[in-house]
């Protein structure tokens, strides 16, 4: 299908008016249960349509035996059938104008025999003449969070925040890792996508896709083996710098390598040539998932520092020791202090403490006047383009994080503030949640974590602006 | 002191029968408030003395006016009071045959005249004199789970469950970090100490007391800088392959070497050469505080490895393939099932799955018995030294982990079994602490995380069997 038709279909497949569930079920042993209560409970405020000829009504919602009893028009359909009945509901799809499909039913492309590989080109044939774009087959589906659509067998999804990452997987297994991950760590998310074994929709028709979309600040991708490599690295390099692209593959082993074969139905091939070819692209290139969601965090809510220049601020030593070593063996440096901000932090802190960068501000645990002094003189200071912020909570600093909230939800981040304010479940947790809502900062479990973190936003600052010299 | 003294005080210090707060406060910005907090409501049953003249009780607790005030004996005394009168507290606590000493304050070594480091020489002679153990200065305490011993300026410490991993720290802030990390992992700890500014309590000395703890079966070791790093390897030498010890050692970059000095009063040196002794002495040698926790829960709760052959058996594709890529990166080895096990997975499992190893049990997510029986034929496996075993949840495998449970709590990890099974907070939490309590598994944030636990098992164990060849 033609480009434009490919976007403006794709655009009505993830903010679509009514979707149909072919497949939808109330038995809690079939996919189709576990979809129409993704769709019920997610917040959509669209028409649902669960299509079923064996029931009357699906959760309350009036069932129909088939897409064309429906009056109206359809947007998405959702496909939860055997591979065997799918040609027939794809035709009647087309026939009805479907704009979308997510097509959850397996059996296609990644069985032994060929058979479910001339399955899957029926089925392409049938999707790309009737100009549909089909997520899936083989696919866990999709959540868009900022119209509460969960097109996905897993309800769980809707816990997530709303916010500015898209992940496009080609694992269910890391798409749900990835976001429960996100759930716990508060990380906002626009798309999860699970792009299965690919009919007609890869990176190469989501890339363009997502860097139009309104929603969506970071490109997070995860991958194991493409058909063609080299249609994404032009899809990307078309739209690079326009979001950032952060990418995470695995198959690097002999094993991973073979079993993405028999899992994707695409080889995963050399890892280096990937890497290489990837980060000629413009996308940042990750080792794993955590990091993967630590670098798309940062990149979403974080400005990007304009030198390699950081300065620790730090409630006690040792995590600042941490950050340095992760900051220097990453590329940036700990920054030099302007001789007025050094004058600054010596007045505000006796001569027993770390007063140099990395600084320990540990004995101004009780006067949160000084430790906001110290940030606001580091803030201005002209030799620092970025922040770590490291703070573990100890019963006597418990007032600490409130005592400079204020000064940075002020000065919203006019250079990265990457922190890292560690407590136990509960403490902190409504504080840090409104410091990141604020645009204050952003919040990293541990404080190698967050070096690495602005390491990586330097690390992609520094291929954007070499693009542009 | 002599050798068995030490030990037998080093005992008597991290169990006590009185312990002895000087310095105890009701005011909120004081340590010794927070002491007495953490002392009042961590579960210890022996006798508190808070002691302060100015007080008549502390907490509803009669207070003291002074050590020699009280009639009984005092086990440990937890100092709080500035830098200038802690010597006359000494004496005090040697006239009244106080066996141990916390030492909180600061203001020693670590500052930067002469002064501080004067006092710390007089403070270490009478110590030594008086055959005192002294943990500080400089520190937030210790914490011993094993007998509801909070000596810290930390209650929250309180919130750890007891287990078998001790922490000996060189920074309170890396220990308040692990410590939470413990917490919202449930990573069972026997003692987090803060050595502080080493008075005449130092790695060497901490190493033989914990060899013959009984509450502890690994020592997680976190160093800056050490005056005299010979002393530890040859200690650590004379014990080594008792118990596993894992240490993680910062001050790699120039800054953090700085910074190591004004920290803890030591440089911290050459960090390949740390590295390269620590090895040689049987030490694992790991790189971030994650790892330092991981490595530590997987070496107390796990048994060793008897070879490098790994199965994965995962509820998904692609942790299988992130969790291939870290264990053939990190030196572990995909094994080859045994026929007869490849029998039974493929007796099993669908022809579309990976049956071979990585393990994609996806298609038996429904069926609980088939999943258990490819456990259970990969248990017995010859060729299987251990097994990751990975599980994102998803709605429709819900009762999955259940299923598993029981073979996997009889089986009691006669291999070890390193899993990763994450869901949203409240769904499978209860399953997986019942199966790391009954020694079934241990569970590890992310597939990455777990195959490098494993690895690192690994990487122990031989240094162990390279030890006895």
């Amino acid at each position: 299908m033609s480009h434009p038709t490919l976007l403006q279909n794709l655009r009505t497949l993830f903010n679509p008016k009514t979707v149909a569930v072919i497949g939808a079920s109330e038995k809690p042993d079939k996919l189709g249960f576990h979809v129409m209560k993704s769709l019920t409970s997610g917040g959509f405020k669209g028409i649902l349509v669960p299509v079923n000829p064996a029931a009357r009504s699906v959760m309350a919602l009036p069932a129909f035996s088939s897409l064309e009893d429906f009056p109206g028009a359809i947007d998405l359909a959702i496909v939860v059938l055997p591979a065997k009945l799918v040609p027939g509901v794809f035709q009647e799809c087309s026939r009805k104008g479907v704009k979308g499909i997510v097509l959850i039913s397996a059996g296609f492309r990644e069985i032994d025999d060929s058979e479910g590989a001339l399955l899957q080109k029926t089925l392409a044939d049938l999707a790309n003449e009737a100009e549909i774009p089909v997520i899936g087959p083989n696919t866990f589906g999709m959540v868009n969070l900022h119209i509460g659509l969960n097109a996905s067998f897993t309800p769980e999804f809707s816990l997530l925040s709303k916010g500015g990452i898209a992940l496009v997987s080609q694992s269910g297994g890391i798409s749900h890792l990835m976001g429960f991950m996100a759930i716990r760590q508060n990380a906002g998310v626009s798309k999860i996508v699970g792009l299965g074994n690919r009919l007609n929709v890869d990176f190469p028709e989501m890339v363009p896709y997502l860097m139009q979309d309104p929603d969506t600040r970071v490109l997070a991708l995860y991958l194991e083996g493409l058909d063609d490599p080299r249609r994404l690295m032009s899809v990307v390099k078309q739209t690079r710098f326009v979001k950032p692209v952060v990418a995470y593959k695995t198959g690097s082993s002999r094993t991973g390598n073979q079993a993405s074969l028999s899992h994707t139905g695409s080889l995963a091939g050399r890892q280096e040539i990937y890497e290489g070819a990837l980060k000629q692209s413009g996308v940042l290139y990750v080792d794993g998932a955590e990091t993967l969601l630590d670098a798309a965090r940062a990149l979403s809510l974080c400005p990007a520092p304009q030198g390699k220049s950081v300065a620790i601020l730090s409630g006690q030593a040792g995590p600042a020791m941490a950050a340095s070593d992760v900051c220097e063996a990453e590329g940036m440096e700990i920054a030099g202090f302007h001789p007025e901000t050094q004058r600054t932090i010596n007045s505000l802190l006796p001569p027993l403490a770390m007063r140099t960068n990395p600084v320990d501000m540990g004995p101004a645990w009780y006067n949160t006047s000084a430790i906001e002094g110290i940030i606001a003189a580091v803030m201005e200071d002209p030799h620092v383009d970025a922040i770590l912020l490291l703070m573990m909570f100890a019963s006597a600093n418990r007032t600490a994080v409130t005592g400079f909230s204020e000064l940075l939800l002020k000065w919203k981040q006019r250079k990265p503030v990457v922190a890292c304010l560690i407590a136990p479940p509960g403490i902190w947790d409504q504080e840090v949640a409104r410091l990141e809502a604020g645009g204050a900062l952003i919040n990293v479990p541990t404080p190698e974590r967050a070096a690495k973190s602005l390491a990586l936003l330097w690390e992609y600052e520094k291929m954007k602006q070499g693009r542009m010299e």
